[in-house]
């Protein structure tokens, strides 16, 4: 479907980057550019109305956010176009609008402006946009042979979230499960600081899911990607349900989505400053593998190299 | 609904206009600004599934730039959110994106991103950026008394649509009824030629109705307004329907919205070299009322001064 919007959509010369990397760029001038991005959250298929709206809206401008991140561009503000069924109250708004507000807050940005209609069911749409000086723009075509995959945080606990909703399985003792889920943090210093290094060569927000988001950098870099299994950072909580549940921690941690964490790619004689440099944000990144310039998506898991599938959160979906 | 945003809503240094005009302004630089806005359709609210895919694609567009016009501001781009049911097919989203994207085309400008959903009905969140330069922004607090009202084109067309929707009319043979609600046009080139003449005042879309519209100058502008009823361009199409199916020519004049038409107010010297440059663009621009200090907005008809009721697109709705 993304095909079809770059088939259909023309680009201005304006337009730096398109339909196809987390959010579209624009110039502003000569080495001074906007990232736009826009997603959207409807009642029954990305929430259910039990869901409080105060978290609703701190994840939408979280969304929202990871992308910029994604870009290592500075968030400049956020909109929002809301659906409201005549069933909520001016206090559900209120709720929303406070948990939009503070989320933005927290990220250094605001929500600007709005619009609100009435809807069937509870429908959230966010756009966000933010700013990369000179040439820190963070693209997911930039990856190199002999480059080192990071990743920030750890894996799999969205999935593991949402795989006990589904089935029916109480989160409140199982950590740090649901706050993943219903309070994910947007990695936007995160994002800058990759993109203020100058050793960062491509990045991207893992919330599609691993699997996925290493074949769209292999796609973009024309590269090909090994990774090591053992290397994946997975939680406690997420290992221990899916012991507990007898769910497959491949699911989770390798195609399950919601995860907005940033992988990204990087000189390898600058990973151990970066290390350090994270070291300082209180956020933990991992060494999860290498790029080689064979084509492919690789995943070593003890003795063997399997080819890693090419499908991710959709596939995991159904 | 938009006090409660505002009042919630807390507002960074960058933010220039935040929620309450036709678009939030934000810096760009110490004379550079970025307006942005965003605007929904959904089914069953805002259109029915006969519409044609590709007539809302452009309508989407067009509701989001006629904001970005009446800022002043030259569009940059915009990006869309969609919900798509699943019992639509390939061609149908298809249809809407190449609808998108010719009025984009249109405007001089271009769709730079999306994203598509699942969704239970068909929603369509569309956003607008654009950019203003110096002092070009056309805001709705800036009316002084002394100033004439214009509006650019006729009014009553979409309302008068709408009504003959409601009421089963077939529109076929109602002149230019059907286009100017199914296929309304940005006044982009318009807005652009208002803020480059640097005499006008404030300036506002009309899309929530007239009535609504001067309201909402006068409050902004903390400025009184009379208008002369004799003066507001209703279109021949507009007068012969509501003649011939006995409807209300106030309810669709004043009171109607959907009419994407921009309200200004200029310095009274400046009137008719505006009337020349809009005479180039092949655009009809009406003198329509005065701004005056004392406040409250009024209409004349005839002999009769009326108080213009402070109701709008809403109350017409019901």
């Amino acid at each position: 479907m993304i095909d079809l919007a770059r088939e259909i959509c023309e680009k201005n010369p304006e337009v730096f980057i398109g339909i196809g990397d987390d959010a579209a760029v624009v110039k502003l001038g000569e080495k001074d550019f906007l990232a736009v991005t826009t997603d959207m959250l409807i009642e029954d298929i990305h929430f259910t109305s039990k869901n409080p709206p105060g978290k609703l809206g701190k994840k939408v401008v979280v969304i929202n956010l990871s992308d910029i991140a994604a870009m290592g561009a500075n968030p400049m503000g956020l909109v929002y176009s809301l659906g409201i069924p005549k069933s909520k109250d001016v206090e559900y708004v209120s709720e929303l609008l406070k948990g939009m507000n503070s989320a933005a807050q927290k990220y250094g940005t605001s929500i600007v402006g709005g619009d609100l209609n009435e809807g069937k069911e509870i429908i959230i749409s966010g756009t966000a946009f933010g700013r990369s000086e000179e040439d820190e723009l963070l693209l997911r075509s930039g990856a190199k042979p002999g480059d080192i995959i990071g990743i920030t945080g750890e894996l799999g606990n969205a999935a593991a979230a949402v795989k006990a909703l589904t089935k029916g399985i109480p989160l409140e003792d199982k950590g740090q499960l649901e706050e993943s889920f219903l309070e994910p943090t947007a990695r936007v210093k995160e994002g800058r600081l990759l993109s203020k290094s100058g050793k960062v060569t491509s990045a991207i927000d893992i919330s599609d899911g691993l699997a996925t988001t290493l074949w769209q950098i292999s796609r973009a870099s024309e590269v090909g990607i090994v990774v090591d299994f053992e290397k994946i950072p997975i939680s406690e909580a997420t290992e221990a349900f899916a012991k507990e549940e007898d769910v497959n921690l491949d699911d989770l941690v390798l195609f399950g989505g919601e995860d907005f964490e940033l992988l990204f790619t990087v000189d390898s004689e600058a990973w151990e400053d970066l290390k350090d440099s994270f070291r300082k944000l209180d956020t933990k990144i991992s060494k999860i593998g290498k790029i080689q310039s064979e084509k492919g998506v690789y995943l070593h898991r003890g003795e063997n190299l399997e080819k890693f599938p090419d499908r991710g959160y959709e596939h995991f979906r159904k």
